[in-house]
């Protein structure tokens, strides 16, 4: 049985992940740290866990953290992994690190889009990036898992089975993006009050979001170009949800059927990936970890529309983490996962 | 293990009953009922459950159904329990009823709310109301259970602990209910239309929604007398969640705290009944099992204030009809229901 | 033609006084005034009114605003009117108040509810209430006006055709009251952010709310008896509207339309209030400054249930104090108010 | 002063088309249309206008209609003008016909994408297509006007400064369209439902709207070539809006504000396209006559990305309406829509 360990649990992400990890069947124990909270009641913060469980944020002690735990989450803002990771290299403790701090193995891209300081390059060495139907053997030999961003998860999943193909057209992607504003995070702001969201949709940091080095990254890895792409994140009047939809031009026109049928393929040993006969929404996702893609092909222009749905706080975050860990310890790959969009 | 059958599973009530018994431990088979969609797959109603259910609709063959199931649940509308259970009499399958059909004794409170015929007087006494914290000794052994509505049962158990007291005033009794537009069912209509319900609250059946003789019902139980109860339901722009404000006289002032003690000892051993320590929001037991209450005394009118919130959905309908179903087969009251609400 | 300004401006309170007088036919310049961020164009506050509106927001310049202003409206926070009001005392500009600064003329009431002290009883004496329908006489004369609170406003239209009668059983007055997310106004909170409003119902300040001296004031004005009320507001997860609905004994049972044909003779010459056949929802007066009232008696209970509905931001504040403004003015009262609400 | 007609009235368009005619100045009567419907009231299907007009439906009589009337708005489903229309060529009664029978030139393309017949190719002629900003001088001599859909409008003032350029790469435009849930219209349906629209985000009719042909219709008239576009349309959880973001390729590198200035220029003198500093939100239009649009270079790949915002119902329908209706009466354009968006 597993003890895991969440440091900022009162996030958003650190949340969802206690949710989840509450009812995975392999971890019967589950410590929560706080720098600056420590001491209170967890449910001071979540009336929703409240009468159930009364444990306590805990100071974050690194000596003992290393003794009792044998995964740590760091759902932690940009900044701050960095610093806490390195202690618990070699010390058995799996790292899985919710935040960007140790997916873009160029630091000058990091300090570019972040505006912090990169961590060591060894550290990002170390760091195998966790998009989980892509990286299998890679994530089952980690120690530290940089677990990918919310637009990344939809847009790479959405993407993968096209862009290791030689014909395959990196220059002409563009990327339209939608999330729910529990991706602007829980600290309250002019941009995610209610009455700025609800009736309103936005779109924001065109071309400029700190998640399109990460696609980027993990497209040339993937093609071996690099090839800059159009990325246009918009905000949606919901709390959770993701939908990419992508457009990419084709060499040659082929039936929508086709192009179904080498996602089918793909994904056909990846349970948390539906290859839906019909474009999906975000409901069909949501409070999942599952990622519904469907594609179709306009032959009047010659070109693929691929839409991904994602829930954000799950696949995109906290469910994706989950699913690692259990890849990571060896446990069946959907354990503590296998529950249904919840609807209506 | 549990076989359970569903007869209604397209609507609200069954889709929901679904999802928790697909995680239920105890429960290994569910089969899903239908007169009309017979031979369709499930997932062609309910692209939540795509891919990884791959369960046809069965038709309704009473014989069948009584050599394989072990519980039943009826998630259908008024009108069609009445007819169905009776061939499930003595069988050994445990019957458990979502709609209202089998919860009013008085077969003219029926006639006169529902607008309907009413079941058989024997059928009525053999059913058992359900609602869980109140009535476990019965549920026991009930072969018939009739589950309660969904504002009956945040009324009621915000009313437990002091209806059967001497000094309750029951005829001081004013409940403003107000809740998430699931209620009304799946069926499009006026009412149900996203333009007519965002941005817009509504009241609607004042002093004559067909819960109000539920409620009289078990109030009488417990107090003895009959008295009419004034009960105002409203609509808020919101798919789940129920609260129910209720306002009721008291015959000489005690301290809040008095009164807050005397619901906590009440529900001392109810699990899913949370006596909280200020007044609860609906999104504080979002998608869960749980019913949170908060009670004050105003010492200027001498008058109680109680708050009752629950998921119209879970605790006011498929969540308390498993608690029901764990009670009648023996098994832990909150098997397959431990999990938190979702937040955000 | 009319020059008013408004102190207060990039509140909602001020942005809706500032869309009504923009389209009032009677006012021709609007200043607008801010102590903090004079000097900058009010576009950049309100993209919505980018383009046409070029106007900047201007200083707070007592004896420059004297000369030019004919009327002033304070959209302030409590504790500001008193400072600024006695400067424009026979000055000639007409003062319309929106915050509930000069509202109680019992000091005492304000000290302890809004935790502040009180303006100069003299200047609360100079203050009328400017509850339009029912006191334009007063009004008519008013210097000083202070605009009712949008709760005391739905509440208040309510209960005034019942409240000067000797039947009147004020101490049986239970308010259950519902508002939008913008009554909590424009800065960001926990409580105001979207994921927290959303798909979420709360009570708040139960029996602690700041406008419960203001109903009671003008309920003892009418009855002649001081009597404390019952007042549970609510927050609904929308923007504007609120809904109170309100329960009160009657001596002896008389037909709904009874009832019914009290209101309608009251407002007979209340072009803003409408005397509704059935309930209202809170979208059928979606910002207009209309107020919709149904009443309706339950001959079990021998209780009225009254329901008000009015947009808290239009009746319950700007449209109101427009309306007064055109009384003060000696304007036709509907002047600038007379359009029908947004639907869908 | 004008007497207008609406048919169809109790549509959402009809219904917006009613609201801003009872406030314009020039308008002094308005006539209400219904085949099924006649002799009822208008409040009995529009709560929002009880109480102040008293206007009933009228039959649908063509002979006394153009006794009577100076301009009539068909605001039907698809199907319907082109069996009205005709009887008012050369009577002298202005027609504006909100639906999509005028708007293809071509009858193929209309009974492709619209599954019926088409009009007469001699009332089609007739018929000039009301973009009122691009086509002003058309407008004015219009006897019947074919006012343009939602989509088109907001696609349309998005792309016109460029489109007639020689440098206009037309077949690399990408739109990815937003609208909120009115575009889908008054009837119930499981589309637009609350449960199924709220906390969703849904894509529909890829590549196979029947706005595109319009779109396509209009960018050929300007740039002289047929070019395929890309169209996604997706539903927003909100009632009102429409944002289009759209995807150019461009020749050669120009730094944004060289695009931006080319967009102030083409639209100095229309009043209702704002070409912002920024990229709008649907919520600065809401309720308005607006189109904001802002543009941005993309020096990374050599692309524009492109974002016009328009509320659905006014300037993607009776809003622009009643500025066609304007410019075909002489009046200045403004006229009656010369309010802001409603904020918040």
């Amino acid at each position: 049985m597993v003890h895991a360990g969440i440091v900022g649990a009162t996030g958003y992400g650190g949340i969802e992940l206690f949710r989840l990890l509450y009812n995975h069947p392999d971890v019967d124990e589950i410590s929560l740290y706080s720098s600056s909270e420590a001491g209170k009641p967890y449910a001071s913060f979540m009336p929703q866990v409240s009468g159930w469980f009364k444990g306590e944020l805990r100071p974050i002690d690194e000596e003992q953290m290393k003794k009792e735990l044998d995964v740590l989450f760091l759902a932690t803002p940009a900044g701050v992994s960095g610093g806490l990771t390195p202690s618990f290299l070699d010390s058995g403790v799996k790292v899985i690190d919710l935040s960007g701090d140790l997916r873009l193995k160029n630091t000058e891209d990091y300090e570019k889009w972040y505006k912090k300081q990169a961590s060591s390059e060894s550290l990002l060495n170390e760091a195998v990036y966790g998009l989980s139907e892509t990286n299998r053997e890679n994530i089952k030999k980690a120690e530290i898992l940089a677990n990918p961003g919310c637009y990344p998860t939809a847009v790479l999943l959405g993407t993968a089975p096209l862009a290791s193909r030689s014909d395959w057209n990196g220059d002409s992607l563009i990327i339209d993006a939608k999330s729910g504003i529990s991706g602007a995070g829980k600290t309250p702001s002019e941009k995610s009050i209610y009455a700025n969201t609800e009736e309103n949709f936005r779109i924001y940091k065109v071309n400029g979001h700190q998640h399109i080095p990460e696609i980027e990254q993990q497209l040339q890895w993937w093609s071996g170009e690099s090839e800059p792409i159009t990325f246009s994140p918009h905000l949606v009047p919901m709390t959770r949800g993701i939908m990419a939809t992508m457009y990419v031009n084709v060499d040659k026109t082929a039936p929508a059927e086709d192009w179904m049928e080498l996602y089918r393929e793909f994904y056909k040993d990846s349970p948390f990936v539906r290859v839906r006969e019909d474009f999906p929404a975000t409901k069909d996702v949501y409070a999942s970890n599952f990622c519904d893609i469907h594609v179709t092909m306009d032959e009047r222009t010659g070109r693929l529309t691929i839409v991904s749905v994602i829930d954000n706080l799950v696949k995109g975050a906290s469910g994706q983490a989950v699913q690692n860990m259990n890849i990571m310890l060896g446990f069946e790959e959907t354990k503590g996962l296998e529950f249904f969009p919840l609807y209506p």
